[in-house]
């Protein structure tokens, strides 16, 4: 303050025209300059009586849009505002683990990280991103179930017997009745065809009754090994599982079966999302770990009067809650709220009829449990959570009274998501528990729902081993998130397609710009932006505007890879009308943009931002090019000179071999590109050595059908050769004279000297043009002839 | 259309209320599922009869500031609006080549390079920026000619001479009343203080007299050796040189060396800017390359009626623009607008004293150039372009009539930048050419601007010397780029103890998250979410925001290092109060979150988006020998090949000799030894680099030592043999003849045929004893001087 104004008194004698709030400003803010002080003593008053003109804030062109997210609980794209600036708290289903994931769920993982990434990654949001793991459930206690003593009766079983075969016959007859509706009189009963696992039964019948036709046969031959009865027992597995639950399920006490297959799968699901480079949500949640909170979560709702117990089990009331002022009853499909199918699938298999309920609409928050059942403690018996209430437990548990986002498959929309917010809304009082419902679409094989009796139903493993996990997102970001997936042979080609132009691209990109590196020196003006650099960087800009653009449309990724395509292209034509004259700086910012959105989209994994291309395919985290490049290029420089002694020396072959075999065989096994260039210096380029094996063993193939179709030719040449030496045989003076008709009389009657017929076998005068025709077949046999006698001649000198 | 009618109808049938234009909307988006079929076949008249509930746009709580720039137009922060969307045109003022960069320089462009990542990697534009290369300059002529005079000189200068002792006392004179104003009289003209550099000029008028002294002391004692002359130009080079450059520096015309200058600078200022992890730029600019350009945006300029020529020189005119509606001159620094310091100053030394100008005011735009002085042709006559018209050319050549950002020194605000405007705007006759002017503060040593004289000049090289680039740029990071910055020995410290705390924290993160990965299993518990993760987890998402909130606060990153500080402080809290009990995901996101920063801020370089860390340890851990070896097998093998076949084929030399080279040059700068074993294959080992070298220049010193030894031994060889032949020049017969005793008397007086004595001098006869004695050494003698006579013997017969 007081320098402030000693200076503002300086400044007042050199009229000079600062305001002491201005310099007020200055003195905090940077200290008083020697450069303030020089001005001032400088200053002249003539000129220097000023402030600074007005600024005019600048006005934007283009108004970028706003992020926008298509909302299930709108069926619109919506205006995305997290409730709290920057922050998104985020609620993710996740899997029920009792079998392996399948294609679907690929789709729905890869989708939803896709999102997040980018909504992390590009819009720079600070998400907490919650997933939890469904480790209670119907399917999870049959399955185990059935596997724990299906498996406990394998063990008891060690040779075929009549008595098993008995046993076997009666689950058949069972599960005909229970499954495909058969009664005891033959007759069918349609209404099972309803079941979607209806052809599934059919086939594993079929199964198990061949297998069991097998073993009687066997009997009768008194073939009663271990192994026979074991192969009776595996393909009617289904079916004896079924049999020996519906016996002894009830009688298993130790819940620790339940547990272990859970974990066994959950296991599994998280390597492979792994695979699948899915990033690891933020916090995993387990059902089991939650039960304490979700009893005290459904005596909340229930004191709220929106819940009631029947029989040891608790239920939702909705209509109840529907009619409350504020509330709505299913606002994501209001239409199915009665949809009874739909609802007793989502209360699951083991769910007693629900004799108690209120109204149809009602669902399970607690079931009692039976025996054979795992069960908790509770203010009304022993029980478990049904299947809606954990998520809604344990995302209020995680986060406050609300969700920016909930993500799912679109099949779970109802009844899961449905009653999940009538559950958190009548616990919170709230309005609307969830801002955004982001649902992943479909994914259909071929046209057709995956299914296992379709035997269209593919795990990712089974996926995996065709397809990369790199191959499989650039088939997801080719297809909006939340339309259905036909899955096909042309999705997949479409993908590796796209791969291949952005590694094409990369690999060349990568080349010139090292090639570049070496050889630039001080400059002679290879950084002139001239009018084609200019074209680019204006194509590259509008490119860049539009993925924002599409990304801010509901993140549309099909268009975004459309724009990097278009993108991709121009630079390609730039860079091959340019071949000498490329301006490597656009270039790598193009590649390195390229690679900067494919990076945000989880397509490349482990890659520094400063790099280009798709990284390593293994997990590792060097950059093989930095690593590995200086060391090639001495082993590729060493050729070069070896190929130019070489040539000199005339000494060719032996050594050029050796570096033909170099660059064709053993660089090519460590995914080394040697591109021996005119001027006899090879380019070097590191890229997947499966590709260049492919193209490697491609060249081998066309080398090796050349090769036989060389050696057809000349087998068909030495053929012909035969042919007409055996034809020479005969000399061209008997030729005519053995020559018969049709009815095997001699053709001729006499001959001149050199044997051509004169006569026709009637005596008469041949015509001079007939004698000039014979002639004429006489002086080629007389070649053939000639040929045949010198090379029998030759063959006897030797 | 047809699809959706058909459902249409059959919705009406089942009384749902689905609009047919909703249903539109559905067949467009994702076909007609069956899931939409099944729901409308399992409808239930009584509830379903609804739409969706009204959605409510969520409302956020906290509104998010927008980001806001310190811009010296206004002197204040406003809002940063690009003009259009996403795109930012953005130059950059870079260095004049004509010297080392130093520490301020390294804060410029660091600085500079700090907020174009944070407004690509963080705020996510896509900026275009250009940076321009001042190699045309008064600085650089002077610079170039200064070196080439003195160093033509200095190799004709063979010996110290009187008349160089005279040259330079002249030289010396001269400097002392140009530079120091001294006076013929030995008065002192103290204007010349004024000078910035009159320190410097004392200096180095102080060594070069001392120098003078001791050069005429050596002439003195006739040491007229050239390394006493070139001692004498070493150390008076500055006034040398100047005094030659006043005398011939006219008389250059090699263009080139000016050109040289510029290229060699500007390449150690590329290494210098790599070294420190400043991004390179988008397009560099050199003014030598846009010299035509220049010319028509000259002419322009004077059509607009704002410049003029005066002979052969052509000015701005400041006046007739100020007065201009709608323009103003000086819009940064209007109370400099007439200090002729600066303006004379900005004008560059080799400038003429304007005489034509109409306005004290007004700068060149482009200049006469003198002969020895660079020159391209133009309307004007030969000249060269004025300082500030290069930014505005290359500039408006590359982007359109406006830019977003342009950026420099604070030091160039006046007059270069307000030139600039002026001189774009009068161009394309637009208001505002650039909308927001960032300049990144001064750098002060100790309080002390940095100057050579205060001997308080650091070059980046020298600073890199006792610092990393990272604890410098570390340092530029805990200092607001806008406020002056005093680099002493503190604030190093400050940045080293913040790079520690960081280290330790990515150190025990990494540790305790490996550790835990290695002993994970499905979890028991482990993924919990309790209040001291929910604490840790609104601590962090409060940190982010502030973050957020302090980038948008015109990149203060002073504050942004103090949040993150506080982050890391409340996670170790965190870690040591929870030990075995800690949740890894939430501890691994916050230091993948402190890491994600760090590399934003270029902090980081080399790091995939996963990784925690700084990166280098993971590089250090890297198994060389697991990634390099199996290239280096190749090549080897590959040798070991070539050097077999060129054996077998008796063209060893040249191949052995590369391979040779390839073994002791190429390889061991890698680090590579080639062990070349008796079976033909060599052993392939991974080694210190700087071991192999220090062993290879062992080798070579050894095999010079032995050298020398052998060459000594084969000298003092023949030194002996020629001993040898002298001392048997003496025929035995003679060799007693001449011998004598102390007094010059002959030892013997009688000798036998042979010559061997038989009487000493006294006449009496020699002791059969001594006489056998003195045979022994006649038979030496005979042999000695056979072996002289047969070697003068063969040397005559050659």
């Amino acid at each position: 303050m007081k320098i402030a104004f000693q200076i503002y008194t300086l400044c007042k004698k050199f009229t000079l025209n600062i305001e002491l709030r201005q310099l007020q400003s200055y003195s905090t803010r940077r200290e008083l300059s020697p450069i303030i002080l020089k001005n001032i003593k400088y200053v002249n008053a003539s000129m220097a009586n000023k402030k600074q003109p007005e600024w005019h804030a600048p006005v934007s062109d283009n108004s970028l849009p706003t992020l926008k997210i298509y909302n299930s609980l709108t069926r619109t794209k919506v205006d995305f505002i997290p409730k709290k600036g920057k922050q998104i708290s985020w609620y993710n289903c996740g899997p029920t683990v009792y079998d392996a994931a399948h294609l679907g769920h690929a789709r729905l993982y890869v989708s939803i990280d896709i999102i997040r990434r980018i909504l992390t990654d590009y819009f720079n949001y600070d998400i907490l991103f919650v997933m939890n793991i469904t480790d209670i459930d119907d399917k999870i206690i049959l399955r185990a179930r059935n596997n724990y003593l299906f498996n406990n009766f394998k063990s008891t079983i060690k040779s075929l017997t009549p008595e098993l075969i008995e046993q076997i016959r009666s689950a058949l007859n069972d599960f005909a009745k229970s499954k495909l509706g058969v009664m005891g009189d033959g007759l069918e009963n349609n209404a099972s065809r309803d079941d979607p696992k209806y052809l599934l039964y059919v086939n594993s019948f079929r199964e198990a009754a061949k297998a069991l036709a097998e073993a009687e046969v066997a009997l009768e031959y008194n073939d009663t090994s271990e192994e026979v009865a074991h192969k009776l027992l595996k393909e009617s597995q289904l079916i004896v599982s079924e049999w020996l639950d519906k016996k002894d399920g009830a009688s298993i006490t130790d819940q620790k079966i339940f547990r272990d297959l859970a974990a066994t799968w959950e296991q599994e699901f998280m390597n492979d999302m792994q695979t699948l480079n899915v990033r690891p949500c933020d916090i995993l949640s387990r059902v089991s770990e939650y039960v304490p909170e979700i009893v005290v979560y459904i005596q909340k709702i229930i004191e709220n009067g929106f819940a009631y117990e029947v029989d040891g089990s608790v239920y939702f009331d909705t209509v109840a809650f529907n009619n409350k002022e504020g509330h709505h009853y299913a606002k994501l499909e209001p239409w199915s709220a009665n949809n009874e199918g739909l609802i007793e699938e989502g209360e699951g298999s083991l769910g007693s009829k629900l004799l108690g309920k209120r109204n149809k609409g009602d669902f399970a928050l607690w079931k009692k449990s039976k025996s054979g059942e795992p069960s908790w403690d509770s203010p009304w018996g022993f029980g478990r959570p049904g299947w809606h209430i954990e998520c809604s437990v344990m995302a209020s548990e995680i986060f406050d009274d609300y969700l920016d986002i909930h993500s799912g498959g679109i099949d779970l929309a109802f009844p899961h998501h449905d009653n999940e917010m009538a559950q958190s809304e009548a616990y919170h009082g709230c309005q609307q528990w969830v801002n955004y419902f982001v649902h992943v679409g479909h994914l259909n094989i071929e046209g057709q729902k995956m299914s296992k009796s379709l035997k269209n139903f593919i795990t990712i493993r089974q996926a995996l081993e065709k397809h990369t996990a790199r191959q499989l997102r650039l088939c997801f970001l080719l297809h909006q998130w939340d339309s259905k997936l036909d899955f096909k042979e042309s999705t997949m080609g479409e993908a590796k397609g796209i791969e291949t132009i952005l590694n094409n691209f990369f690999v060349n990109t990568k080349a010139l710009v090292n090639e570049f590196k070496q050889t630039a020196h001080e400059s002679n003006g290879i950084h002139r932006y001239n009018a084609s650099e200019k074209e680019l960087m204006n194509f590259f800009r509008e490119k860049q505007l539009a993925v924002h653009m599409a990304l801010c449309d509901s993140f549309n990724t099909p268009t975004v890879m459309n724009e990097i395509m278009e993108l991709i292209n121009k630079t390609n034509i730039y860079v091959s009308a340019g071949r000498n004259n490329i301006n490597m700086v656009v270039l790598e910012n193009i590649a390195k943009y390229v690679t900067r959105m494919l990076k945000i989209f989880g397509v490349i994994g482990n890659i520094s931002s400063e790099d280009i291309g798709f990284g390593e395919s293994e997990q590792s985290t060097i950059n093989r090019e930095e690593v590995v490049l200086p060391y090639l290029r001495v082993l590729s420089s060493f050729r070069d000179s070896v190929r130019e002694l070489a040539r000199q020396q005339k000494s060719h072959g032996e050594f050029l071999a050796l570096s033909d075999k170099l660059r064709d065989t053993d660089l090519v096994n460590l995914g080394v590109s040697l591109d021996d260039q005119e001027d006899g210096k090879a380019l070097v380029k590191l890229v997947d050595k499966d590709v260049l094996i492919k193209a490697r063993e491609a060249k081998l193939q066309l080398q090796a059908e050349k090769a036989a179709k060389k050696e057809a030719a000349a087998i068909a040449k030495e053929e012909e050769r035969k042919r007409k030496l055996e034809k020479g045989k005969l000399a061209a003076e008997d030729m005519f004279k053995e020559e018969k008709d049709e009815d095997g009389k001699n053709l001729y009657s006499a001959f001149d000297e050199q044997g051509i017929p004169t006569h026709d076998n009637n005596g008469e005068e041949l015509s001079k043009s007939r004698i000039k025709k014979l002639k004429q077949k006489w002086d080629i046999q007389k070649k053939l002839n000639d040929e045949y006698l010198a090379c029998t001649a030759s063959n006897s000198d030797n």
